[in-house]
């Protein structure tokens, strides 16, 4: 394996940019896997590494993960020193693995829309933890894809990881058009639902989920636009017995994604 | 309302102190609110505020809200600079509003755990975030009391950000002992369930949440230990569609206090 010492090299650069900014990973069309268990994932589901990064030691007691990742990366394995590993890390104390990959391929709303499934529509969340734990949570119990309308970006490094490997898994689009995904909705009979804090909303346990269906969930502070409830065929509400806005967006959605799914 | 202006203030430095470490929580039995949400909450659930520092400019727009918490200080509250303000925030842009209160009555375990309630045990979790999602999604649906059992301090600013304000209407019990709680929940009925990842526990939409009834929730890595879960009446798992652990524990919790309270 060769080491890598200096700052100053393509790689080293390359993924401390995918790191910083959304600007640089759509520029390059890449971003960054941190983490053995992400990698490993990554690597399990046959995401293809531009070349992976390891710190001294990282992974002298684990041969056999340093194999797959060797593999996954066509022998794109580099050494670097832990100065290096925590100096290009998002987190307090790193293991010192580093992926980069291509972003994955974006999928086609019409193929992605099947008769039948259940999918949830994020509008404008802007918490890349929230995103990553819905994407997490929709893997969890079966949701057919993720649609995002506006919000943050799912590359970004704070996202992947609450994702913690879910990404490639559930098939997700980005910076979807809310109307062209509730109009397709509409074309393949799926029954879209407003996400909204409004006690004359129907109640999440009175929905009917057992066709195809869709829950739109708004942004964290300011919910979702009644322009864009408006447009959905019904709205839901999860009655709460507490104070009303004591969920969160991502556990609102997770709640609301049990339900889609529960039998 | 009075001005500081230096850092060596003592209130400056209390509540510096009360931010930076559990330590000097536990020392003063006091703790800090940030925002002014949080703020409003705790004054309108009663709580009073030792004094309170508000960033010059930051209530301009909001005479009244500072009234209220004027009152709830009895009139103990000092305008800071913004400079002095975004010193002492946990966050990367303050508001400026910081309520200095002490510590929230220490409950007793055999009042809090009532006949026919329904409970929360957080079995050693570390992640701040996670206890206090747990304990706003605890107030949303109605949970009786959150026990924790050797996890994170309560009064940790992150988890106080997470709680939204439900930690002033949760009952919770900080430093339980497992055992304790369990044999209360014997005497009282109630039936003892450990979450856990295991196909052969009782499916959760298969418990029966009728009567008095508590889920014990293990640490966010390892789970609940073998010996833990060994002393509850049952074992629940959620069965997943899914990654086997794609969950995290904040989100499992979330699920599980939802149909222990679902009708």
């Amino acid at each position: 394996m060769n080491f890598i010492s200096s700052r100053e090299n393509p790689n080293i650069k390359l993924c401390q940019k995918l790191l910083s900014s959304k600007k640089y990973r759509k520029e390059y069309g890449m971003f960054v896997l941190e983490g053995a268990r992400l990698c490993l994932d990554a690597a399990g589901e046959g995401v293809p590494f531009e070349f992976v990064l390891v710190s001294s030691g990282a992974f002298e007691k684990n041969p056999d993960e340093l194999k797959i990742l060797e593999k996954s990366s066509g022998g794109r394995i580099f050494e670097i020193s832990p100065d290096l590993a925590q100096k290009l890390s998002d987190t307090g104390s790193t293991q010192g693995i580093f992926a980069v990959c291509k972003t994955l391929d974006k999928k086609d709303i019409t193929s992605t829309i099947c008769n039948n499934g259940k999918f949830i529509v994020l509008d404008n969340l802007q918490d890349p933890g929230n995103v990553g734990t819905i994407i997490r949570t929709a893997d969890a119990v079966g949701i057919s894809a993720v649609l995002l309308c506006g919000s943050c970006e799912i590359y970004n490094p704070k996202t992947i990881r609450s994702t913690m490997g879910s990404l490639f898994r559930v098939p997700f689009i980005e910076n979807c058009d809310l109307r062209e995904v509730l109009d397709e909705f509409k074309k393949k009979g799926i029954i879209s639902y407003a996400a909204v804090v409004d006690f004359d909303a129907v109640s999440l346990t009175e929905c009917d989920f057992s066709g195809g269906c869709a829950v739109v969930i708004g942004n964290e502070g300011r919910g979702l636009p009644d322009e864009d409830a408006g447009m959905c065929d019904k709205k839901l509400t999860i009655k709460m017995k507490g104070s009303i806005d004591s969920l969160n967006a991502a556990m609102a959605a997770g709640i609301i994604m049990w339900e889609m799914t529960r039998k």
